[in-house]
């Protein structure tokens, strides 16, 4: 058995990486948010510029990264690999970013779980001394995803209250082997998880089973228990999906209810911004967490959080073919002290 | 600077993690070509009995894992992770067979560098003592890509001579730091090359520098040469990419004549089976990967290999929006013995 395995899903990292910096950027109405303070830059423009929402969502990855960047004094020539993925077919957004980011890149997809699978892989590769500087990126752009996923925005469709609202942003994080924290310290991986659900516009119904199986596992591999974290926060199950996977973890006899929420509540104002069921992408988790997360953790207002970010691995063909959406969960623990 | 990082791109593994095993399944028109006899399974009937192409593309990546693991008498429950990919939008058909697996997953977009993506990170993650056995999947459909990107396969349209045939079939890897060989010993991470080429019928000249550019990173890092190796192999850059990059390793002063091949080149008879430039897809290097390669190894008639497979981030919607394609190439050596 591998020594840094610990139970049949987690990595426990012995030489826990640090996240040295992290970036973020979001479009208006998540600048309208309440999360909004927390934010690196709000772009008042969602289009950034460019000639297509796909490009914009491009420049976004870029500018997370310099941003990220910046706040440290480094350099894309500094980062040894990139780690990125977003909501689109050939994750296009992210390959054109990477393609003028010019950094040894492997490219990923786990839906809105993006963010949490590239600080895993990103971590591994840190702990395990093949790097020492690394970068991950992840984006979504509501106007990208809608027109991908469900209707042209020209046709200006009805939502159903089940529907969540994709978060346009971005978020990067430097990874590194030197570091005072935040550390990463614990990597739990999510098997793909299909309740049978196969309402498209009810997102968070489908993945709240993968959130709550990965972070049962994780509670099993690990022996922690809800109360050893401050916050334990879900990517983007929404008002809907965050209601079943706290009823869902209850059943299983854990009390989530002092430490449990999900970037998706958090990151817009329900009763004023009118996003039916919350927020959701790839995004999503990538800007609450490179933002409003980070930047309470190194205000020491939060000292160990898992991150548990959540994808609905479903596409537009598998959905007009009927299929029910497989959804998968990462969780990644990041702490201010190592023990 | 990290101990196992060797010159800018390159990572040397100290725990060389051995392929104890691999499977390959091919469709029909593979099954008629030059290394029909090294293919584990042909099928007759290219959609295995299934609905729909996406969901027969996912029916090969199941069965080309079983087929692995039947031959080292191991099941899923002996795996730790998945590493894999394919070229449909949201890799539909990878993450519909992780669903059935229920393996720990990491999904990996590289289009059809996927196949080596997925052995550098499943190798690094297993050298690096993270696992003990884990399994790689890359797949690809002619009919489910040949949709997607392309035409309704029933509008019969006409194909440019520099176009290539997508593969249809999977390969999968057993990765285990356990293994008597064929061992991966090294690992080069490309970045992302764009030449400006705009032509998504011409693939192969827009992957050729992307090859390049990891090749030349391969020996500069590592310091071998050509004649250091039996063959090198490049993924899917078809007649046409593959002059295109021989011709560019010249300049450089490579002279790879002896030991230069392409999967797409040797995947078909060009002649006979009238596939214009040769085959491509993910499930092209990994099909010959998996079959020829592996079973050249495992016979000594091959002893130490680079493997580049080749990846065009393209996607239907850049292309329409006039964007050239961005390429990238992942390369591993495996040899079957360890210095």
């Amino acid at each position: 058995m591998a020594v840094k395995k610990i139970g049949s899903q987690t990595i426990k990292l012995l030489n826990p990486p640090s996240i040295i910096s992290a970036g973020s950027i979001v479009g208006p109405k998540e600048g309208d948010g309440p999360l909004a303070q927390y934010f690196d830059k709000i772009v008042q423009d969602d289009l950034l510029g460019e000639d297509s929402w796909e490009m914009a969502e491009s420049a976004l990855v870029k500018e997370a990264a310099n941003i990220a960047l910046g706040k440290v004094n480094l350099t894309l020539d500094d980062m040894e690999y990139m780690f990125g993925g977003d909501l689109l077919n050939q994750i296009m957004s992210t390959s054109f970013a990477a393609r003028d980011m010019k950094v040894p890149f492997f490219g990923l997809y786990g839906a809105c779980s993006n963010f949490t699978e590239s600080l895993s892989l990103a971590s591994m590769i840190v702990d395990g001394g093949y790097a020492d500087q690394v970068i991950t990126t992840t984006s979504s752009h509501f106007s990208s995803a809608e027109r991908q996923y469900r209707f042209p925005l020209e046709s200006g469709n009805q939502r159903p209250l089940t529907s969540q609202w994709t978060v346009t942003g971005a978020g990067a994080t430097i990874i590194s082997s030197v570091g005072e924290g935040p550390y990463i310290t614990y990597v739990t991986t999510g098997k793909v998880i299909d309740f049978g659900i196969k309402d498209a516009a009810n997102m968070g119904a489908a993945m709240a089973p993968a959130a709550v199986d990965t972070i049962r596992a994780h509670f099993t591999d690990t022996g922690f228990k809800p109360e050893d974290y401050d916050l334990i926060i879900t990517g983007d199950l929404g008002i809907i999906g965050h209601e079943i996977a706290m009823e869902l973890l209850q059943k299983e006899g854990y009390n989530m209810s002092k430490v449990f929420k999900d970037c998706g509540v958090e990151v817009f104002d329900n009763e004023r911004q009118d996003t039916h069921s919350g927020g959701s992408g790839c995004g999503c988790s990538a800007v609450v967490s490179c933002g409003y997360l980070y930047k309470e953790l190194q205000a020491k207002k939060l000292n160990k959080i898992l991150i548990v970010s959540t994808g609905a691995l479903l596409s537009s063909t598998s959905s007009l073919q009927g299929e029910s959406i497989p959804s998968i969960a990462h969780a990644v623990t990041i702490e201010n002290k190592l023990n």
